[in-house]
């Protein structure tokens, strides 16, 4: 495997057809176009395009930020090279429907397909995946005329997109924006505010940038139920929806960032000369209730792309550790002998199996999510769709945070393995784990998704998310005929009747004022149950390699059936017992942290 | 505390005076002449110094980092004028007798001025120290004319000092180093090889640098034992001593790290003109046996960096915490109330607590290790000083990784309490990261500090220095007078008692091929045994806080000693348990790591 492997050949397929039955979505009419042969046409395109087009130039986009000289963003021009390749391909639109345009692909198989690009190139792709998140959520709720004069030109890439939310003061806290949308007699309305870390908030790459904009009406209710969404555009259309005159939308400055460099992070100034227009998404006051509907496939997208940003690192680590010699092993250990390469150092190992767990973990978790949104769009019972759609809702914050808690940690390891060399730029390792450490941060930091899962999805429709879950999962474990997954499950089953009495014992203090231990507590809550999520998940995948494991005589195969087992009892004897210090701390009402007074600092 | 506080007010004084007791130092000859109050004095010129010279200077050397002309190395002119400043004030000396021209301090006080100097500044605090640390191999091995020759401008930091230890091919493993020094008939040596990673190895801020050079004397033995120690300046002396000629040690390049980019670091060449003279320290074929005999003290320094660059990250963090408002706090939870300081959410003061508790359990851990050297340089009984040495050379591996393990972590938990913030450059937060990554690596990575721990130091002398350790610690839990600290001391206990099981158990595997599955879990090993000793550091805090805390009516001391209380808690409460895993892998050695194949990555 060379140093630019952006994906074990085996992977994929391994993921999509073997662990998630991807084929069997070709049987609903939605994609019934679609066969294994059009699935791996596409990743194989995606694979090319992300190799020969976004990977040569990850590093140098990272040494060579996009400049502001205060009329116009510029950045290297590798970077509009792919974008176009990107939008020419028609990835933009690959979710959509064939009359829209687009490739009516599953979920499943497009979340596949960033894999290429997130491993590759990581800040040239958030351009597009960004664009295709605005489409989503116009989609869903704009009106027609809304959608009509924007989604083409955005499907195309013609048109790029925005999420513009967050405001220099108010932070996580959405509720506090201060950005105004008067009405005004046409029916549009005139924003006026600031808007802080909007990635792709300015750049040449496109003909126009359609920002999505939270902001509040005034004489609407206070708090978040105050807050609607417009389409703001950065040049106006004229009105046969050709390219008009500019907005009044500014750029304030661009953020200057630890990682994530390739692409711009803008400070966003709406309406400071009275003349910004915007347009109403959906109804007035709907605004971050649209977009917490959207908010899965944007948590899904973030916790992928730092499972694959850890994968990365985690190749690339390999590579250097089979390359490079230091050192000798028992009984070969005389000064005469030959130097051995790191990876037949135990730590070393130990290291890059961490990194395997970690990363393949989250990428499976992921691909998992995605599908389930497959099979929740595809289902025809509405009552199991709605079992699936809790599920989806209480596994969000998990596929969200484990990723991009983990995938820096393989990071982190990757460098280590590089010892000295990891340290320096003249290696990528450094890069991989300064743009992963984004991850925790955006689309609701990981604190938020702990308390998400704590005091809300756990909890949601009296708990049904969990049981359908549960049900899953026992479907799963009834399935294992193997005898390696067969102890695994054994091993995660007293975690999930711990998990239980934790639960239980929540219940009870749930009506209590010890439930303000949790604010405190709620990463415990998260790392048990996350923890549980990815040992299912890790079983998922070691049960099926030993069914295929006993059906080939192919040799590269059986080494990388053999790898999936040993990563998932890695994981689960290595990294599910650390919550048994966890369950201890929320079967106590563990209040040490929240007791610590300010003062004591 | 404003956001450039380097050290919390009292906390050195808590540590030095309260739980190391360094005032009865002053007992003891050598330190006759000393007091609180010059130990004082030359702290509050530290803290002035630092602040006033290194801090400004800290962020603008990380944007501005050495460059190489291909002739000079060129660096901001503030690194200069703090170096001197360093110089002149004479704490390159500062544990050095009077009649060297030092201050004939102890390692305890020493390491405390280090302190300001870490927090503030810790690329340009390399230069100085780096020096200092030659000095310390030079007057312990070189011969008298060695000395006189290059020690007294290095005392005074005319002369700066490198160690010149890794060659680009050979990495951690030493026993392979290729340089040369062939031996001349005026008994000099002429050096010829490679060295990298070499810090502060060109730079324009001494009259002369003077590197400490790793080589091999042609026919000396193979591997470990044939490795010689040889002084080579930069600057060839004159036969009286003054500054002749360049030497032919050429800078091959610099290194770009990811940071402590302030402090140059280089690839070295010697001889490329088979002209460069080199002078043996001490006996031929010794130099790794010297190198090590003083890497006790090195590697303290190198923990106690990263405990305070993980403080003032923390520092830094809490600061921010309490200015920056978001979100609410029930009942005051209505979008008409105000919003609240971040320190207020659960979450939020987690990851503080968390931060104090492995910043200042790292920083409190290393000034022990300090004391525990100026115990042994001062005890009198023989027998005692042999059984301290064992249990230093025990704690040593401790001492190191521990910090460096914990310190990035805390500056992890400081990005994530900055949010967006903490992720731009034009916050501090993201530096501090970068910068404490070295750590991990340098001075014998934190891997190889988990194998010397497992295979080499418990085993020492038949475990004397764990018997040691044990002695100390029951001394000082007999001592805890107070409740809370006699409630930690309680739930320590039982992980004393694992670890003892664990060793048991380990001693019956050590002779057996199961042995070779601790390569593997030497880390877990090390989570064990440090999580216990940084323990016992902690209890040893709150246990004299308790006291003082019963003594006092100062509200400010006693916040203070409450906040070492409640950080002792949550060590013992959230850190301590984790081990729990390691433990079970160690008494079942497990082999999941040693078992992976290489061909199944």
């Amino acid at each position: 495997m060379a140093a630019d492997t952006l994906i074990h050949d085996f992977e994929l397929p391994f993921q999509l057809y073997d662990v998630l039955d991807a084929e069997a979505l070709c049987k609903h009419d939605k994609f019934s176009e679609h066969s294994v042969e059009t699935f791996d046409a596409v990743l194989d395109t995606a694979q090319k395009m992300a190799t020969n087009l976004f990977l040569p130039h990850n590093h140098i986009a990272d040494k060579n930020e996009p400049q502001f000289d205060g009329h116009k963003v510029s950045m290297i021009d590798d970077v509009k090279v792919a974008f176009d390749a990107f939008r020419e391909s028609g990835f933009i639109a690959g979710r959509y429907s064939f009359e829209d345009g687009g490739m009516q692909l599953p979920e499943t198989v497009m979340t596949a397909v960033s894999a290429y690009f997130m491993s590759a190139n990581p800040s040239t792709t958030a351009y597009p995946f960004l664009t295709a998140a605005a489409i989503n959520v116009i989609s869903h709720f704009a009106n027609e005329e809304l959608k009509n004069a924007f989604m083409p030109r955005m499907l195309t890439g013609e048109f790029t997109g925005t999420m513009a939310l967050t405001e220099p003061h108010a932070g996580s806290s959405l509720a506090d924006i201060k950005t105004t949308a008067s009405p005004q007699p046409d029916g549009s309305y005139r924003l006026k505010g600031s808007k802080i870390y909007i990635s792709g908030g300015e750049h040449e790459l496109s003909d126009n940038i359609v920002h999505l904009v939270l902001a509040k009406i005034p004489g609407g209710p206070g708090g978040v139920k105050g807050i609607s969404l417009f389409v703001v555009p950065k040049y106006r259309l004229n009105s046969d929806n050709s390219v008009g005159p500019r907005n009044d939308v500014q750029l304030a400055g661009l953020l200057h960032k630890l990682g994530y460099r390739g692409t711009t992070s803008t400070a966003l100034t709406f309406g400071e000369n009275n003349d910004c227009h915007g347009y109403l998404v959906g109804e007035p006051h709907f605004g971050l209730r649209y977009m917490f509907m959207m908010m899965n496939e944007a948590r899904i997208g973030v916790g992928f792309g730092a499972a694959m940003i850890g994968y990365r690192g985690y190749l690339y680590s390999l590579d250097y550790a089979k390359d490079r010699t230091q050192g000798r092993i028992a009984p070969n250990n005389k000064p005469e002998d030959d130097a051995t390469a790191i990876i037949n150092h135990g730590d070393v190992k130990r290291m890059l199996l961490a990194q395997k767990a970690y990363t393949e973990g989250g990428m499976s978790l992921c691909l998992y999510g995605s599908n389930l949104i497959d099979r929740i769009n595809t289902c025809e019972d509405e009552a199991r769709k709605l079992d699936l759609q809790e599920m989806l809702d209480l596994l969000t914050p998990v596929l969200k945070a484990w990723p991009s808690e983990y995938g820096p940690k393989a990071n982190d390891l990757g460098i280590q393995v590089l010892g000295g060399s990891g340290y320096t730029r003249e290696y990528y390792s450094e890069q991989f784990w300064r743009d992963n450490r984004l991850n925790p941060i955006h689309e609701g930091t990981n604190g938020i998704q702990a308390l998400d899962l704590s005091f809300r999805k756990i909890w949601q429709k009296n708990g049904l998310g969990l049981r359908v879950l549960q049900k899953e999962m026992q479907s799963d474990f009834a399935k294992v005929s193997t005898t390696q997954s067969a102890e695994l499950v054994q091993a995660l089953n007293p975690y999930l009747s711990e998990l239980h009495e934790v639960l239980t014992h929540l219940t009870a203090v749930m009506q209590t004022e010890k439930a303000f231990t949790l604010t405190a507590n709620a990463q415990a809550m998260m790392n048990i149950f996350s923890s549980i999520v990815v040992s299912w998940i890790w079983i998922r995948q070691a049960s099926k390699a030993e069914q295929l494991l006993a059906d080939t005589s192919d040799q590269q195969k059986q080494n990388y059936y053999k790898g999936k087992i040993q990563a998932a009892k890695y994981f689960i004897e290595w990294e599910l017992p650390t919550v048994a210090r966890d369950i201890q701390l929320l079967k106590t009402n563990n209040s040490t942290c929240v007791d610590m007074n300010n003062d004591w600092f």
